[in-house]
């Protein structure tokens, strides 16, 4: 069975990512990264994620992405954002995807997976740069030369397999695969019970996702949250 | 004056980057990272550097690669070896320099940078895949659809200025740049006091630039290292 190393934030986008690693047979090692969030609980439920969807393991790799500031996600001077903006909005974290994608590389060349599986999506997210196809093909170019495995000739894949799938897909694909979308967090200002929020760019996504898949909406609220739209 | 991101790990190498980098005009941040090597006096060595060489700022990004292990330099059960091995020697450390790049894009474009220099060297250590210059140029492509700037219009270079140059080039060039190369630390090995082995790959690779470059080796070294060839 091939070996992938599948990057879990406990969001729903990479628990149907998961899911579909599974799926297609791979034997799945989980990454998360703790890298100074707001949203800690999604930790918890990347946890829970990993266990349930029959990951091998789930490794926890720290770093203080806060030492470089600049995104409302890792520092507490900015504000998570209510309402939708165009551009790109403050809750995006430099080099995010770059950096996470460097540490699945690392864990991959280390365990000899043959792939790395990202829940990147350009569709919702559409203001990350790092979220874009055209952006994960050069990825995967740079990573066929920067390690050990690809110079002896072993091809690593960059996957993102739900990158050009609208957020009413991803739940339906979810919810065929049987991820319990009850235990992921996607909410950028979760309480520590991972409790929603219900007003931020991705609670007002991820509602409307259900809402167009016709799936009733499982995420768990904070008393008194904007659940409208439900 | 342009603004630079230089990664410096308190060797010979990244100190003459930085030097370089100043003396071509470049307004500097220093960047380290401490991702629980073995040879930590490094980190020392390279606050020392930022600071004599001008860098306007050093930060030190925290990551324990060591949850992945298969270095002897993150993994205390490998050892470091004392002669040449054919092939990529155990010291490399799975995707480093793309951690490293990945953690100084994330600088650059939270403080408006237009370059990351980097001591990437393909002669000495030709065993490290992602020393490579075809491995750096597909770096450059990925990171310039990776960030904000980028999709903004704001081109980021990645900069080695040193990846083809001899260690006895580096050590002639560093030198009339006036760097203080007693203050760097190369050895894989070093004690607390920053004091080389003598005998590892890293000094070999060293003094034998030294004794090519006809400059005195300024090297601090332990009491009873070999140094044979000085």
């Amino acid at each position: 069975m091939a070996e992938a190393v599948v990057l879990v934030s406990g969001g729903l986008d990479s628990a149907t990512v998961l899911a579909i690693a599974r799926v297609e047979g791979w034997r799945c090692r989980a990454l998360s990264v703790d890298y100074g969030q707001r949203h800690r609980a999604e930790l918890a439920a990347a946890a829970h994620v990993a266990r349930s969807l029959g990951a091998e393991e789930h490794r926890v790799a720290r770093i203080d992405l806060g030492v470089f500031g600049g995104s409302a996600l890792t520092d507490d001077t900015i504000e998570v954002p209510t309402s939708a903006t165009p551009g790109i909005p403050v809750t995006y974290v430099p080099a995010r995807n770059t950096i996470f994608l460097s540490l699945a590389l690392a864990y991959a060349e280390v365990s000899q997976a043959d792939a790395v599986f990202i829940g990147a999506n350009a569709v919702d997210y559409s203001g990350y740069p790092d979220c874009r196809p055209e952006y994960l093909e050069a990825y995967e170019r740079m990573a066929n030369l920067a390690t050990r495995r690809a110079v002896e000739g072993r091809r690593i894949a960059i996957r993102a397999p739900i990158v050009r799938m609208a957020k009413s897909a991803i739940v339906r694909r979810g919810t065929e695969l049987g991820v319990d979308f009850s235990q992921t967090v996607s909410c950028y200002q979760a309480d520590a019970a991972g409790r929603a929020c219900g007003a931020c760019d991705a609670c007002r996504i991820r509602r409307d996702g259900f809402a167009a898949a016709g799936v009733a909406d499982p995420t768990r609220y904070q008393p008194g949250a904007v659940t409208a739209g439900r």
